[in-house]
């Protein structure tokens, strides 16, 4: 019997038993801040092999140029979870799909949903898509190198968001951070409608730490309209605050250089600028505290 | 008079006059995990652009193809004050110094000491060098992005390194960010010789979290011996621990599936599948928490 012609099908249409057949990837990633000198060319090739890429509309404009005719999926603000679920259904039917993040899609970004529509799916390793995270330079990362060093030492990335987590639970973890003397990213800290967040934090931290403690806020780093300002945390709350922008808080050894933001390490505890060992210490070995010079609670005293 | 026949000098014996009118140029690089493939272009290109690069050995081998031709000084563990002190030196008698670190320079990196150098040589914004901090991937991305997605919400970096902190601060910091239930990324949890602290730092997390609560071990991310394992609080030191090995250690809401950590950002609290929102919810508002639902703890109600 002569085979019967078919008619060609649309790509949404791929039926069961094709789909089997044909596993698609889900590249998962992360573009860093924005300028193209700062995304990995992991991210550059998993963009260029992907015939959909899938990110709210303000992503798809920063890779803009690496996405000519390919198929782009744009949506807005609060649409992540139809953002992922179309990613991973087309990667699942078959696609070669990027889902772009800017920063890093693992930190506050859509890797986290990807997994949970996955789950939903019951999906299995092995299934169909093949999952591939790339990850990409966070907003801590490329905010703190626009204004120093101020992440040398211990510190906690904190979301002020509360559209999707309990106030409560988000005060909590400021409280938590602040007493034991983190340095503090706040991401997320307020928005055209959310404005309320940023001032509690600010009287949580303030119970903890001198007004003098210095605070960085930088927007949009490595983008066209960068702004960043160091100021103290009785007066930071002065200046605009928005959804692009990250605050970083020092903590109590953070102090300010040449306009610059700086958290040492405690390298001074232990030895002099020549390199050489502080008498009492042993290099390779934990610091000595002595008692008497007070300096327990302190990495770099004066 | 005719003019005398001046002596070559050697590039260290530039005479004080010459090195105010030569500006150098300091590069502090962060090359990421160290795979090329997760270095960005802006980190190639200062390497590009560096006449000396100093670096731990380690990290130098791993740029090993980049710097040929170049002057290289590099160090071992624990001279990282000489290491700072030869780039900024070199770099204000006026040579271009690119001063490499794995991940971010500016976590737990070289970048401190760097303005800490500065600072003791009182240099001035203008002043010879000129700084120009590169951000590179750091470990808690690299590492999260091998395991799945476990930074999504919330999280604490907290150093186990006892060498330049007292252990005090350090305990104090691991108890805060335990009680109030972050995600926690240890970096330098053991080495040969300090293998105590991350005995203890389980003991103290341990009080506050179900020991079923998942932990990743990640080792030497995207480099040649990566390995990475996923176990959970009650087990997690059954696994060789080192100096290469970050330690993620999920919140209460995180969760195994198909053998990735994942983190919720906390959806589920306020949508369905299909994107719609959950009675009693309104999109782009705070969460609203029902007491009697009792999640005001809790993201991810299952």
């Amino acid at each position: 019997m002569p085979e019967q012609p078919q008619a060609p099908l649309l790509e949404q249409e791929v039926p069961v038993e094709q789909r089997a057949q044909k596993r698609g990837i889900l590249y998962v990633v992360g573009i860093g801040p924005g300028a193209q000198q700062h995304t990995t060319p992991e991210a550059l090739a998993a963009i260029a092999d992907a015939e959909l890429v899938v990110g709210y509309s303000t992503y798809i404009k920063l890779v803009g140029h690496l996405i000519q005719g390919k198929e782009v999926v744009r949506t807005g603000m609060t649409e992540e979870i139809g953002r992922a679920r179309t990613a991973v259904e087309r990667a699942r039917d078959g696609a070669t799909v990027a889902l772009v993040s800017s920063g890093d899609a693992g930190i506050y970004g859509m890797a986290g949903l990807v997994f949970q529509v996955l789950k939903e799916m019951q999906w299995k390793r092995g299934d169909s898509p093949e999952l591939r995270i790339v990850p990409g330079i966070t907003a801590l990362s490329s905010c703190a190198s626009v204004v120093g060093a101020p992440l040398v030492h211990d510190f906690c990335a904190i979301s002020l968001s509360d559209l999707l987590t309990p106030w409560p639970v988000i005060t909590r973890r400021i409280e938590a951070a602040a007493s034991a003397d983190f340095v503090i990213a706040l991401y997320n800290p307020a928005s055209g409608r959310r404005t309320r967040q940023i001032v509690e934090a600010q009287q949580i931290i303030r119970r903890f730490r001198d007004g003098t403690t210095p605070v960085a806020l930088v927007k949009s780093a490595y983008r066209k309209l960068q702004q960043s300002a160091l100021s103290d945390l009785d007066h930071f709350l002065d200046y605009e605050i928005g959804m692009l922008t990250t605050v970083l808080i020092g903590s109590s050894n953070t102090f300010v250089f040449e306009g610059y933001m700086v958290t040492p390490r405690g390298y001074t505890n232990k030895y002099t600028w020549d390199g050489d060992v502080l008498p009492g210490q042993k290099p390779g070995h934990s610091l000595v505290v002595s008692p008497q010079a007070g300096n327990a609670e302190c990495e770099e005293p004066e």
